[in-house]
């Protein structure tokens, strides 16, 4: 029998679940690796009280890969957000399972593997990192934070972004390795890029590994700007991050081709994000242009207390663009 | 094919956990009727909340009919208490998961069938009816409490109940009503005798259904005293009170045998409670006696704030006579 191809997505967030939801409706070995350096809402009041990796982001790939029938009621639980209660008001449900598991389990991969069997996921989630850490960021005018959460638009918004990196240091978790090493296709993005995908590539081992990998790698850039991360930038702009954080250019970058609604604009427009204007034009790197941007057609949650994006990559555009990819010759 | 045997174990509360958790090793067609009017501790606080059914004794009787492979991972998650976290302290997860089911699904029975389908139950659940109920307790000395919670050593340790109420009152939810119509072993207790098991009886149409049901009827006795609720009771002032609410004698009633361990009685004399005195002799239904009493192997939970007993009825031994009872001509 013929193995499966190996898939591994890069990133954290809403993005990756859109990538991972739309990938696990076909037979491949599926691998999510995960930024733990979240530290708002939810996630930081559980990661503050309980000292475990933070588990937002995990959450998210959780939910994009578990079990579903008709109904999706496991994606929906996992995703659950408590709208009152005293002290839970604002909780995700999945944030709160994936901490019981932790202490139950005392290490973050083994809750994460009982998480697997539980909700029968089809794939696997690791995260990038085994140890507990924060992201600092420095930024072009001096000034620096340490703690994702402190990317708010009061206090960061607008200002350029110098480098990121993972305090204390931290290694790359072996099984991330591995799948990365044996990987037949690679994805990074969509996702913040700052706090979701160019932290997973400083932690040590990192680029070695992605160096070794024989996987093509394709990079996803987003539909909007986020102004406390990549204000004013541009499509190339993102690619050159990826490129100085990879330490090589993409095999292949995806890009939106469509424009986005007015009403949808407006409403970005009032948190000072646009849309990535693309400008690609490389010989490093093949592009390709579809129009991938969707309105979400996911609900508010009640009791979602972290401002939410509308849009979304389209997921069955994306998925076939990345099977194209993986199976071109 | 031969229909399986249809067995209804009535109750809620650690002593129904034992029993489905024996029951659901064999394949029966196994349902839980659970009465719905604990109001204290995590589940108290989730109740005054939310205004939901309270979820405290399904969330038990989910944990011992959930799938289980080696590990027993989803019963260990779903008995899983927070020792720590502002707000979560206290609270037990699958009160939580319960919780949010209930808000998306709008209905506690809906709610127990996605939990159903989520965790791959071996068996159905139904609350004893769908309506939100508080247990009303009368004492002989003419005193009375609304609210389970209330049923507490300091305030009513050692008075005599004289009788239960629901308010307001309520219909027997009517799956509850089709699978003790149609069963063929209808099991009460062990477990709280005016808190778990005898709020079964008291919603309307439950002494219609249970006259008609063609079932055998077993009454299990527990093994200690409850100081809050049957404080100085012999195993016959039990099935005497059963018997005043079921409107007739249970067929089989089973009974402890072997005496409790010194070190345990002095452990429970501390909260004045005492093993319950075999003193059955009756033509009105058949005793079995066995030794039955054992030290639970399940480890207190950190963070579990309801006191929690040590002895329990020994699962297997209480399975064997279950099913000898079953299956007698």
């Amino acid at each position: 029998m013929k193995q499966p191809k190996k898939i591994v997505v890069v990133g954290g967030g809403t993005g990756t679940f859109v990538v991972l939801s739309g990938l696990k409706q076909h037979p491949h070995d599926l691998t999510a690796i995960v930024t733990v350096a979240d530290s708002g809402g939810s996630t930081g009041r559980l990661r503050d009280e309980f000292g475990f990796i933070p588990v937002g982001d995990l959450r998210q790939s959780l939910a994009a890969l578990a079990h579903e029938n008709d109904q999706s009621w496991i994606k929906d639980l996992l995703l659950y957000r408590f709208s009152q209660g005293k002290g839970l008001k604002g909780h995700n449900l999945g944030n709160l399972i994936l901490t019981a598991l932790q202490d139950m389990a005392d290490s973050t991969p083994k809750a994460l593997e009982i998480a697997s069997k539980i909700f029968r996921l089809k794939g696997h989630i690791y995260p990038v990192t085994t140890q507990n850490v924060q992201l600092i960021v420095d930024f072009e005018d001096g000034t620096s934070i340490t703690g994702e959460h402190h990317l708010n638009p009061g206090k960061t918004g607008g200002k350029k972004i110098k480098a990121i990196k993972l305090f204390p240091s931290a290694k790359l978790y072996s099984k991330a390795k591995d799948a990365i090493e044996s990987a037949d296709l690679i994805i990074f993005g969509p996702g913040d890029l700052y706090a979701s995908i160019l932290p997973n590539l400083v932690v040590s081992g990192a680029k070695r590994a992605y160096k070794t990998a024989k996987a093509k790698i394709v990079y996803i850039v987003n539909l909007m700007t986020r102004y406390t991360q990549t204000h004013g930038f541009t499509a190339k702009d993102h690619v050159e991050e990826v490129k100085n954080y990879l330490g090589r250019y993409p095999d292949y970058v995806v890009v939106n081709s469509n424009s986005i609604p007015k009403s949808v604009q407006v409403s970005y427009q009032k948190d000072n994000e646009f849309p990535v204007i693309n400008d690609l034009n490389s010989k490093h790197y093949q592009v390709i242009r579809d129009s991938l941007a969707s309105i979400a057609k996911t609900k508010q949650q009640k009791g979602d207390i972290v401002q939410r994006s509308l849009l979304r990559h389209n997921e069955n555009k994306l998925t076939k663009i990345l099977l194209k990819i993986l199976y071109q010759k």
